[in-house]
């Protein structure tokens, strides 16, 4: 047992205990009312970050949901990492789902259940206790690290591109570590090269100025529903292609050396779709699975809701109707001009006597890094030690926006070494970590400050 | 004056007062948590029946929502009415919508505001107090008369045919009158001769076995909310024609002296849009406005909802999906013929990847009946002694299952004598009772006592 195994395994209790604490704080960025609970979780990592040893630790406004920033620059000569996460999480419905209450932490089996155990306070936390570690066996730290850990990743990080425009000087580093990315699948852990960017845009459709009676009126006048199902279905065939115009124009074929790599992972289709639950999969025609949830760009309905949703029947021709739509996008595409190309299709497709109005929400570009970058590699080795396989390199089909955000402002290397696991239900019910990959995980960062620190 | 105006009028302020009270009895049918509402409504109909001076009033139990059975049988010679009414509502979503709350009565413009007001509380109370106005003034009835008021009209009265079948004998009269209809317009009484029928379902569509991430899945798996927007758009044309196979198979054409007498109605697309706060109307192409509103089968979609509804924007691939249809029925269409009809367009037009539930719900069969009948004719001249203008003749869009049930069951000839006026929001917020149609159909209903009386 290495020094770091034992000092882990002694603490583990204890560290999960500290995790837990954190995990009880609801702090949904997405519903207003819990905009105390996010002071509260910035504030919590901010005390922890003290007791760690930061030399400097501050909680710092923006215009919308504070930035924890914390530095310890005490390496000389050492290159300077800066670790980004978020504290704010998903919401909770359908709270019916939920084994154990989301903001209530329960383990099961060697799973953390709560939201946000496993995007991103936990593998947040991880990294406080990695740092830790070094400062309580030998009092110092191999590298430089700055704390970057944010409060709104959850709807779309609308004020941080401007946090990290004013305080370039103060967050420049050598190289970006985030964790919240996932693992390929347990025991394979992954590190990941790309991400797809994200627009978002809610749909409002209205008819009549009010609701009408179905008897009265029906087929007389124009139905909110009917425009907005009809809107809906323009925008794929039959056979999961977006149809909006323009809308696969900056999108980058992948390399035949990547749709290689992505087939030699040997992704089970069946094996996925008996694990969801499906009959079988679904999507674009001409793309394999992982190429579709990785590299293709798409057009999701994330929510609808119209007229009447009670028990039984109500007769009610619905004066409004609604829908949520966000895309996830790859390569050269630009989240502005695809909302604006949805835009345009809903103009053109928009069906007789209704009107509609769109709200622009979220958004964030695509982003690929260069996954032979040294400081990369050096995550590999790190993964080695600390897993005892070598990690494969992937893409990821999600959106971290500030992954494209901080390339572009501050041009460092970015590296993400995520400990979550696909199946683990961010965004879902029933939100856990495997434990053992917190385990992992934590020896996994402390082998990669060794590593970088080592570098020439 | 007449006597029975000088009697209303000066009971006006006490006959609002308790038709109230009974407006303030929450009884909707839709939602099982009102069913001590309900009972309690049932009570207070049968009480006043009973202070009326009715010699028998019972509250009858079915295998749902009690009927209230009442008679007076003490005109020999004479005819026999059977009244029928409703004291069950509809749901009152969205509730920030009324002005006042939908069970606190408010008179407001000369008009009583409450959930209840016209369907069809105000109407069935009318019928009692009329019936009162004859025996406190001359201490007897014209005719002999029944009570049939039910509780389950806003769910489409699952139990009242099994109800009238099994006591026919009880039910058995030479006329059925029911105030459930609207007149024409402000001023314009009308009988109504036709009835559309309905017949309603629910569809789910689930996907996954929970909700989804859709960085992690989206563009590789099924989304519920696609396939449902899919499925639905299918059932219509841009023409706003039903495209559900064999859909219009039973539609009896209108005769040409039908369209005839609709067209000299005079219907105002433009001033009706206007009202409606609509930019046009909107419906199936090749008929008029009031073709489609009251001969015309329609397909309606009345609720949708699945996946994130709360403010901001959730990332999610929607495990569920549901909506909510109606159809109205005209001619010799059966409602469970179309239901058959419409689950099988379900099932070919099923997208990949999804199961979808159906649950059928409603259904009533649509009604005409010959406007020449001499107790018909009878309510003509009522309306003129009443109101002092002829009434039109017309048909109506909605549906009260009961008639076409009544009508096949009990052989009598059914008089369509309605005081609500279209525009009123029955099964919207802020339903409301013009009080001059109170005051004028409280006379018309005793003019036709009268009528019939004298009918050899």
């Amino acid at each position: 047992m290495t020094q770091f195994e034992q000092y882990f395994t002694q603490r583990r209790e204890e560290h999960l205990a500290e995790l837990k604490e954190l995990l009880q704080i609801p702090s949904i960025s997405a519903l207003s009312d819990h905009k105390h609970d996010i002071r509260h979780a910035a504030e919590w990592i901010a005390a922890a970050l003290q007791s760690i040893g930061m030399s400097k630790v501050e909680v710092m406004q923006t215009k919308g949901n504070p930035v924890v920033y914390a530095e310890w620059l005490g390496a000389k000569d050492k290159p300077t990492a800066l670790i980004y996460g978020h504290y704010d999480v998903q919401p909770v419905d359908p709270l019916h789902l939920w084994t154990t209450p989301p903001f209530e932490p329960a383990i099961r089996d060697g799973k953390l259940y709560a939201r946000g155990s496993s995007d991103d306070k936990g593998q947040t936390f991880m990294h406080i206790k990695a740092l830790q570690a070094f400062m309580q066996t030998t009092g110092t730290l191999p590298v430089n690290v700055k704390f970057c850990i944010e409060g709104e990743e959850e709807i779309g990080s609308p004020h941080l591109e401007e946090f990290v425009e004013t305080h370039k000087e103060l967050l420049q580093a050598d190289v970006l570590v985030i964790s919240d990315t996932t693992m390929y699948e347990r025991g394979r852990p992954a590190i990941c090269y790309g991400l797809r960017g994200l627009c978002a845009l809610q749909i409002d459709v209205k008819a009549a100025k009010g609701d009408l009676h179905s008897g009265i009126y029906g087929g007389g006048v124009p139905n909110s529903i009917h425009a907005l199902v009809e809107l809906l279905a323009s925008m794929h065939d039959g056979n999961g292609r977006v149809t909006v115009e323009g809308f696969y124009d900056q999108v980058k074929p992948l390399t035949e050396e990547e749709r290689e790599a992505f087939q030699a992972l040997g992704y089970d289709d069946v094996k996925a779709a008996a694990e969801l639950g499906l009959q079988e999969l679904f999507g674009e025609a001409g793309y394999s699975t992982l190429e579709r949830m990785w590299a293709r760009p798409t057009l999701e309905i994330n929510g609808i809701y119209g007229g009447f949703q009670g028990e039984g029947t109500k007769t009610v021709i619905p004066s409004e109707a609604h829908a949520k739509i966000t895309c996830r996008l790859v390569s050269e595409q630009n989240p502005d001009d695809i909302l604006d190309r949805l835009e345009a299709h809903i103009r053109k497709h928009t069906p007789k006597g209704v009107t509609i109005n769109v709200t622009r929400q979220d958004k964030g570009r695509p982003f690929v890094t260069p996954y032979d970058h040294p400081l990369i590699q050096a995550a590999a080795r790190a993964y080695e030690k600390g897993y005892g396989v070598t990690p494969v390199f992937t893409r990821m089909g999600g959106s971290v926006p500030i992954v494209e955000t901080f390339g572009r402002l501050l041009h460092v290397p970015v590296v993400l070494m995520g400990f979550g696991l696909p199946d683990e239900n961010f965004h879902a019910p029933d939100e856990h970590f495997h434990l053992e990959n917190f385990d992992k995980g934590l020896l996994t960062i402390c082998h990669y400050w060794e590593e970088i620190s080592n570098l020439k």
